[in-house]
Formats: structure tokens, sequence, C-alpha cells
């Protein structure tokens, strides 16, 4: 907060400051009512990349002083390929897209009615039960973590997991073996699906960015695992149990 | 052909030309074999837009010369919301949005699966039946016509209509009158869906520049009559009838 302070001060005209509510690989929040209020202070337009968060806590734009946010249906069990940029009345801008006047002149081109449709009823179902999914997901999280400290030797989490961090996910970070080194792989013959970073960069050979800024992190191998309502306790037994007889 | 030639001529660098297939609110299609060959001789990226066309007639982007084309699923009993860029191997351009490395780098963001698996199957199903249903639809756009002329005094068809044209688009041009002028919302409360010009400027106050640029067709009334593979010539017996009943 202190080094966006300092950046905003120094800057010689409006700026645009673009932070994610929460990383989607470690899971760390970012106090964003903090980051609206700094922003509004020095009259800077704020985007929030939302898309870890919407449809998992109560969200209000206004109250944050977020002037764009965006989201992902199928962060919530919506359909793939539909998302939301939220525009605040109080800015504007330019269309990407230009043609034809749908979505408000900002997007041209024939709309994805199943998507958008989807995406609200998916919103809607995730808001009716959110504090119960919550609840449930992270007592999934935390079983997790607890296991593997009690399993694994040397396992370490990465960001804030227990701190101010998503429910949905535990980064967890893996000494080094040539075991390990297959883990992804190990764990997909097994029906356990896991990820190493984010999906955008998957295939890619360099590791994640994410990890790689966290000091000391390097050595580890990174394993994201995301957790969702559908989830239960058996599973992550299950998960634990298999990680013991591959590693 | 000869004004783009002409154009083409005197162009100071490589140009790009983009034209339509087919025109969507009249029919008329071009010849884009011609206008790829051309394009090949001077050296001109070319673009076309065959939204109207792809689903409906075999297409060879390749034989055609045809650096760019695009499509949309709806067009032929797909999804709505989900399109195709073909860019040929033969030139490389800059994607417009950035992030991650989906649809070859070309469209960052997580695809619309639903969307893609459905844009294949639609034209699937559509180029199986290609032949038999041109048949039928060229037969229910002939009737129409037909009926029109032997009902309606002064009515006139826009574009090219039985020539080089669609065979799912009759562009009819009513004498202006009282009831003509409200002619598409009395269709739409007898249960039948026509249109004065294309989705993309439905709402808007001014006329189809496409009818406007048609010399003398400013005094019409201009409704779009689109035919499917599900239409029948009962459907289009009813609407004669209604039409008669209307005006």
């Amino acid at each position: 907060m202190s080094h966006l302070e300092q950046l905003l001060k120094n800057a010689k005209q409006r700026c645009l400051v673009s932070l994610m509510h929460a990383n989607n690989e470690i899971g760390n929040l970012l106090d964003v009512n903090a980051v609206g209020d700094l922003c509004r202070t020095y009259n800077a337009v704020f985007h929030s990349d939302t898309v870890q968060t919407v449809g998992h806590y109560p969200l209000d734009f206004n109250r944050s002083n977020i002037h764009f946010a965006t989201g992902a249906a199928h962060k919530f069990h919506g359909p793939k390929g539909v998302g939301i940029l939220f525009i605040s009345d109080s800015v504007k801008v330019n269309p990407m897209i230009h043609g034809g006047g749908q979505e408000r002149n900002m997007r041209a081109g024939t709309e994805n009615v199943p998507g958008i449709v989807g995406f609200a009823k998916a919103l809607e179902i995730a808001s009716k039960q959110m504090e119960t999914d919550q609840d449930h997901i992270l007592r999934l999280k935390n079983l997790l973590a607890n296991q593997l400290v009690q399993t694994i030797p040397g396992v370490r989490f990465n960001g804030d997991w227990d701190g101010q961090s998503l429910y949905t996910v535990l980064n967890v970070s893996f000494p080094r073996t040539p075991q390990s080194e297959l883990l992804l792989m190990s764990l997909d013959m097994q029906g356990i699906c896991v990820s190493a970073g984010s999906a955008c960069s998957s295939g890619a050979s360099q590791g994640s960015h994410v990890i790689q800024a966290i000091p000391g992190e390097k050595e580890g191998v990174p394993i994201r695992f995301s957790f969702s309502k559908y989830n239960t306790e058996a599973e992550v037994n299950q998960l634990v149990q298999k990680l013991k007889e591959i590693l």
C-alpha cells in the first residue's frame, strides 16, 4: 500500500491502477476497499480483476470505489467462455470492437445469449448459498493443509494461505525430488486434476512468475490445489493417500 | 470490379480489401474468386465477411485466395455468440486481446467451449445436407416472390434477388402507406418475425444504409424476409395471407 501511494503521489498524470482482488495461483487477497480509497484520494482510475472472487465473496463495486471489474462464469460453475466487465457510471471508455450497438455499444457482435443466461443463473445460485459453501470449502482446504504437514516432510504453503487468502485455493510447495517433479502427471493418471500455475500459461516451459517472485520458493515444486463445493472430505483423504504413495 | 482494380492500381502501399461474400440485407453475392484473383495480382490482403455463406455454400478459402474470413454459428442453426476467424498461413497479424496463449495466441481468455463445439457440430450438420436444404429454401424464396407479385400491387425486390443472390434472403420493397409503415410490428403481432435491416442496427431510427444506397429505393418500405430449412410452403402461404389482410 505504501509503494502504491508513493507511485500515485509521484505520478505526472492521471493513473490507471489495475490490481487483482485475489491472486489466482496462491490465493492472496487484496484489500480492494483500501486500494479504492487510495485511488480516490489520488484521482486514479481503479480496475480490479475479480475473476477469483465474483460468486465467492459478497462484492460491492461502488463501496470499493472500483471503476472497472472483470469476472468469469466458469469460476463459479457457470459456462466456460463468458465473463463480465463492470464499468462504473463515473468513467467512460471507448470500445475495442466496433460495429453494431450490442452490449451498450461496448462490444459489437451477436451476443453469447446462452453464456450470458448461464452466467446470471450460476451467479444467482452461488450467491444464494455462499456462506454454507464458504464454510464447507474452507474446511477442505484446512484439512488438506493439516494432513500434508503431518504426512509430507518439508512441505510448505505459498502465499498468505492461512490469512487473507481465497478459501478455494491452496498452493503447496513440495521438496524437489524425481517424484515431485512428475507430480502433476502422476496425480492426473490417478484421476486427480491439479495445476502447476495458471491455465493461461499451461504448456509453457517456464515456471510460474508468481511463485518465482516469492523469495526462496524457486527450489520447491509448486502445486495449486483448488476446491469447489462439490468436493468432499473423502476426496481430500484420498488425495493425501495418493500423494504419500507417489512421493 | 473495375472500380476495385482502379483503386488497387493507384494505391501507394499494400492494401487491405474487405468485402462481404453476401450482403446480409439484400442477399447480393460477390464473386470472391474474382476478387481474390484481383487481390493476388495487386498483392493486396483480402478479408471477406462470409457470415451469410458459411454453412450455406461450399467454401474453399484457399481457392478464393482469401487471407481472412469470418463466420458466425447462429447463421446456420448453431449457438449464438460464437464465430470463427480464418487466418491464412500466408499472413500474420497481431492479436487484439493479449494475455494467455489461448486460440493460437490470437485471443487470450478462457475459450467458449460449448459454443465452439456447437459451432463445429452445426457446421457438420449443415454441410451434410447442404444441397437438399438449398433446393428447399430457394423454392420458398421464389414462392414468396411470385405470390407477392400476384398479390401486392407495386411490390418490388431489392438487390440481385433472382440472380447472384442468397437463397435465404428476399428483401421486399412495399409501397409506402400508413399500413406498410407499421408492417414490422403488425407481422410481429401475428407471430411472423421479419427484419427492416440488419440486427446490428436494430432500434436505430435511421433506415438501412444498404437500402438508402439503392437508387430510387428511398420511397418504399423495405422488409427483409429470411428463410431456413425449417420453414414450410404452408408458412409462406400464411405469410402472404397476413400481408394481404394488413396492407
